[in-house]
């Protein structure tokens, strides 16, 4: 594999890793990108997969599928167990490892519960096509179990849908979930009236979208409200349990609650024996290197950096994109000689969110967009940063379709070995 | 939601269920559709979700969906587990039970392995579309693990694909896979070559097809061989295990083995207490009614019953619409007072498989068709049978692109909490 060429190991093939290996494509080094999973995952539509608008080769590609035409990158799937920064080598979990003379941590964010584990049973998050998937099921499941069920309460508790964290996430969920009750399963229905279901968005802080201008997140508070979305908010989350959810002193019954509210590094510090911020975030030299290590870079969510303005640089995805291309160019640059100091400059391209079909709003911090107008920018964008062609044209229609006909693709309640099938088995599983 | 008009309850929403189940939706009877899955799945194409092709929600609707128009059908997602046939009730999963006055039995068949219930462990059966995304993530995970696998004879065996019986399932899943390995995965990985890839198609009968026309079978089998399968006939395969098969005395190490060889009828004989045949299908009458219980029909592969000619009826899905459509007839014929009996007749369309990408054999009896006549054939037929218009045009598409590009939509390793996730965890499953 390696010709005594230099040796760039990637961990992660998110938009951070997957941007590294891109610019290095075409450099004089060999490329090895290790990733737990064989796709690369558009996670800002993942929503839309959880809520069964698309499909989840929709928004996912093979890893080697999208790098197959570099020739100096080999894809590894497999998960990393340990880093040797003495040895320089990477252990993965096939017990070998993988040695490099530069490495990028690309290795992302899971949902966190900040110290409440045992909510993730209850109240899982949204990061992966698993996660999707089985949110899917969980929303798509309750219907049908309301549909059998003859006790008022009950029947209630399980067309209660209980969103928790008002970020974009938390927000795109909700907006998704009231229509996909109101116009998706309108009339499919014999026992109840799936457009009579509950959907509720708490929120600990003051108000929702709390990254957007004030102006944005009334907006959509009232949008979300006019959607027929309840949204609480200033009121934390102090419980979840297999009945529901309790926030302040209040108690509500829900069998079907989605986490929204945090996120947690993964493992990146400790496998470098690292100082991490309470999010278990690497912190990182403006140049986006480990302390001591030059030759390790960590990049997007996994590492922790203020900009020269004191502004932290934000968790989403064109950060780590932009951080993934800048540790490539600074061991580009280091490969012709030049081993300055180079420091990471993050461009803000704008926040977005949509709310439910028909709006949407955009913050690009000298201007903002709100309504239709910047529901179609979102759209426009997105199918524009969609990876491959196909994708494109086949999210645009499957948009199209719903926008149309108000009918989703991709209601299928599906499950691996382990998972319950009918609303019967669901509820022996709680 | 009875209002003392004749009650049907239908288990089952495959092809003979959802048959009976529109051609009751005009009738006047409440009808009760119960299914232990929410979605219809097109099985004819299930093997090309197993081989990436194309998404699990392009042949999968949700049933309730598909009969949201017919106000006289409450669909129920729920497991049976028995019939009380002298309270006429068919007892579910979540303790209720459903009343009839007439009841149709059509819950097809899973894969059996004729007392070696060991081997589905090591050799999965292709019937539901959780059976479909396993076995695609047993084949892609078997490039990826072969990419890392330095022991030439275990990379050999990683790349060692054997699919057991060569009926149109054998066949279509042996085409693919071969196509997979040589077209799709072309030039994306390093240290293998995806192409080298065996393709094994072992059969214990004298040849592929058998229900078709001797000079179909011979064609599809030089078709095969041309593509690079290699095909074994006349060896009953007498072991499966982790690492292989036996067949005859011969030993062919493989880590990836397919089922395609048995079929065995889900538990209806059971719970009627009935006499079945040695694929548990139960003997019904000429009309597909029950021995001694004329309100009780079973159709589709549920039921075995020979025609005039001595023929028996084909376990395909047109058999089992024909038997639906024809014991909703009785029922309607009943109500006007018509009690005659009515014996079902089956008129066989033809039988028809495909060879990879370019060829397929189609029977009609009166004559037949093969190459990539037959395989456009194939194609429209299918395209024209999809359910939904939106899946017929992506399904259309996919194919077009796959056609043009060689390129596969589907290529995800998901899982279940309980999958493996990388091949080194999946050796360690194993």
């Amino acid at each position: 594999m390696t010709d005594g060429r230099q040796r760039v190991a990637i961990v992660g093939a998110g938009f951070g890793g997957l941007a590294a290996a891109q610019a290095l494509s075409r450099a004089d080094v060999d490329v090895t990108v290790i990733d737990q999973r064989n796709h690369h995952l558009f996670q800002p539509l993942l929503y839309q997969v959880a809520t069964a608008s698309l499909n989840t080769s929709e928004i996912a590609w093979p890893i080697r599928h999208i790098l197959r035409n570099a020739d100096n990158v080999t894809t590894l799937l497999a998960t990393v167990e340990g880093i040797d920064t003495t040895a320089r080598t990477v252990r993965i979990d096939d017990g070998s490892t993988v040695p490099y003379d530069s490495l990028i941590l690309a290795t992302g964010v899971r949902h966190a519960y900040f110290g409440h584990d045992q909510w993730e049973k209850f109240a899982p998050g949204l990061k992966t096509l698993e996660d999707a998937t089985r949110i899917r099921r969980k929303l798509l499941v309750a219907f049908e179990a309301a549909e059998l069920e003859t006790d008022p309460d009950k029947r209630k508790a399980l067309l209660t849908f209980v969103i928790i964290g008002a970020g974009p996430t938390g927000v795109e969920l909700a907006g998704a979930i009231i229509e996909l009750a109101r116009v998706t399963l309108r009339g499919q229905f014999r026992n109840i009236v799936p457009g009579e279901a509950r959907v509720v968005l708490i929120e600990g802080g003051k108000r929702v979208l709390a990254n957007f201008k004030p102006e944005l997140s009334d907006y959509t508070l009232k949008s979300l409200r006019d959607l027929g979305v309840e949204v609480i908010l200033g009121e934390p989350v102090t419980e979840v349990d297999a009945d529901g959810v309790t926030y302040g002193d209040k108690r509500l019954d829900a069998q079907t609650v989605i986490w929204a509210a945090g996120v947690q590094a993964s493992p990146a510090a400790e496998w470098l024996g690292l100082e991490a911020d309470r999010a278990g975030r690497v912190k990182v030299e403006n140049d986006l290197t480990v302390p001591g290590h030059p030759e390790i870079f960590v990049v997007g969510d996994t590492a922790t950096i203020t900009m020269p303005d004191g502004k932290p640089v934000p968790g989403v995805g064109d950060a780590a994109k932009q951080g993934g291309k800048h540790a490539a160019e600074v061991i580009v640059a280091r490969l012709a000689g030049d081993t300055a100091v180079k420091p990471f400059r993050y461009k803000h391209a704008g926040d977005l969110a949509t709310i439910g079909k028909r709006a949407a709003v955009i913050d690009f911090g000298w201007t903002q967009l709100k309504g239709w107008v910047a529901w179609w920018a979102w759209g426009l964008a997105h199918i524009y940063f969609l990876i491959d062609i196909k994708n494109r044209l086949f999210v645009a229609m499957s948009w199209l379709w719903i926008y149309l006909s108000g009918q989703r693709s991709s209601r299928l309640i599906t499950q691996g070995e382990a998972e319950p099938k009918t609303p019967a088995q669901a509820a022996a599983k709680d």
